[in-house]
């Protein structure tokens, strides 16, 4: 069990981060421009092929072990009406993902990756953080840590997600918190609340960032105070991914909040990351712009799950089938201009 | 073999298309909204299981039989200096396809697709079209013949694609044809032509434009005087899947341009096909807008060969994996607000 003993400690861990293996994304490059393509044909998919190289240290990278985590969290604030659904609906999806009947169960087996579902204490939701922090700081430690742990350092690939009624209103936050602006700015519909529901969601965060006022210049004191625990759980995922060098595919809006504190704390703090998608709720575009990346899908979708993520396997199986497998100018006898 | 023994002929075929089957359409669209997610957040995966469940007529639509084809064709006007590779590529890549070495072997492999290359006498080129119409008639309604023939009624979906130095010439030839514009607004780097080469590409669209001013205002006498046979083909084959209600995905550039001349003869003429991507050839952003076409992908690919059509294939197989396998919110006891 990795334990983080205090918010200093996981600052520290947060910076001096590993950098990609430039050999290995060198040689890969020398290989995308011998192959029977004009040179830089394949667009994002050479990019994605060398990228993949750098940071599993191999100039012909693998997706053997692909593994999908979604962890669930449950919100106080949900008591303000901030969802279309009710609280109890976390718990219930939790029992779908273990029954294999929700959508991540289907794209994780059709792009042939592993899911594991973790639930963070959802009988136990944080407090409503227009009333306090939601979390403590031994509350947020544990549930980084909780994420860190869950990550295998034999992964060649993980996808990010999460559940957890509520936490759209807690992603906006968090996003204000670290990049300002108030909460209409960065609440959308979610899974689909109507204008009265939006607009109670642009309150609450609002109270929340007045309440907070003078904790909003420490990302970590943000995060603990405006996320949630499945965000904290991302968040540490993502970070043990950066350690063991594992290659990671951010999902939706409140994936990429969770991470976001990651880039603030590490120039180049995300770049083993890529956003998989850009998602229908209307400030996801935003935070991706502010965090300068640029995602793979548009196809309006705003489920989470890692729904997008796992979509997004299929464009770097796609990128490695073409590395691994094409000939090169020499070996077909074309012509190379 | 299907022969079309006239322009004439061909655009009796053109028009009284079939239609989708509504009832399973609906039965798709009953199912997406019992199942365990907030309607609509799959987006356009939820679009793209009813279209494939109107055009399959079945309500749980399957993509067992995926076929790639690419056709590949040879064009006069290379002579003019208009692509960045010689034009004897055409003949060494349709080889280089046949050893299993280039993307679209690799792709089609990864996707689960069978992949069919025909050749449309590629030792014979077309006429330049800025000294004659590129095709006779009988010469275009063989290639369109061709490609009509080569798709199988049994298929579950159908991608295509194109091989042929100096098609993406031809294509913004025909483009400007169909809707107007001059060379310059249509031509773009292809494989990697330089300055003056973009420069001769569209001097070359310009002057065939001018030779070919009287016959600009039937889409099938500007397509045979424009294009070339790895386009008519294409066409032919589009046609041919909307006969047998097969869906249809559309490719880059050269194979937009190829189907738009349906999109002109008969309104929803292109109702069966989706847009699998956007490449990044300059104009094919302005032809899909044109077409009303909104692509599944955006990763600056300019590949051809069918390449972005097989990648969509797995945005297709999430789509319906989420389709037939995700469990109702009465199956799984969830809370439906």
């Amino acid at each position: 069990m990795t334990e983080f003993a205090s918010l200093d400690d996981l600052r520290r861990a947060c910076s001096d981060l590993p950098s990609p293996d430039t050999a290995s994304a060198q040689a890969a490059t020398a290989r995308q421009n011998m192959l029977t393509k004009p040179q830089g044909s394949l667009g994002r998919l050479e990019d994605i092929a060398i990228w993949l190289a750098g940071w599993q240290k191999k100039p012909i990278p693998v997706l053997d072990a692909v593994r999908v985590i979604v962890f669930a969290g449950s919100h106080g604030a949900t008591a303000r009406g901030i969802s279309a659904f009710p609280a109890e609906v976390t718990g219930q999806m939790v029992a779908n993902f273990a029954a294999g009947g929700a959508a991540i169960n289907q794209l994780a087996k059709s792009v042939g990756a592993t899911l594991s579902v973790v639930p963070l204490e959802i009988e136990r939701p944080t407090r409503d953080f227009t009333s306090g922090p939601a979390m403590d700081d031994g509350e947020f430690l544990a549930a980084v840590s909780t994420g860190y742990d869950a990550v295998q350092a034999d992964t060649d690939l993980l996808c990010l997600g999460e559940m957890g009624i509520g936490n759209t209103t807690a992603a906006a936050a968090v996003a204000a918190g670290l990049f300002g602006g108030t909460g209409a700015e960065w609440v959308g519909r979610g899974t689909g609340v109507d204008d009265a529901g939006l607009n109670r969601k642009a309150a609450v965060v609002d109270e929340a960032l007045a309440l907070h006022a003078k904790r909003l210049s420490d990302p970590l004191v943000v995060f603990a105070a405006l996320g949630g625990r499945e965000l904290a759980a991302m968040f540490g995922a993502t970070l043990a991914a950066r350690k063991h060098s594992i290659p990671v595919l951010i999902d939706g809006f409140v994936c990429t909040a969770a991470v976001a504190p990651l880039a603030k704390l590490s120039k180049d703090g995300l770049a083993h990351a890529l956003a998989a998608h850009a998602s229908a709720e209307a400030a996801h575009r935003r935070l991706l712009e502010k965090l300068a990346l640029k995602p793979l899908l548009d196809l309006n979708m705003r489920l989470g799950e890692a729904s997008g993520a796992c979509l997004a396997v299929n464009i770097l199986r796609s990128a490695l089938a073409c590395h691994s497998g094409m000939a090169t100018f020499a070996e077909a006898a074309v012509s190379n201009h």
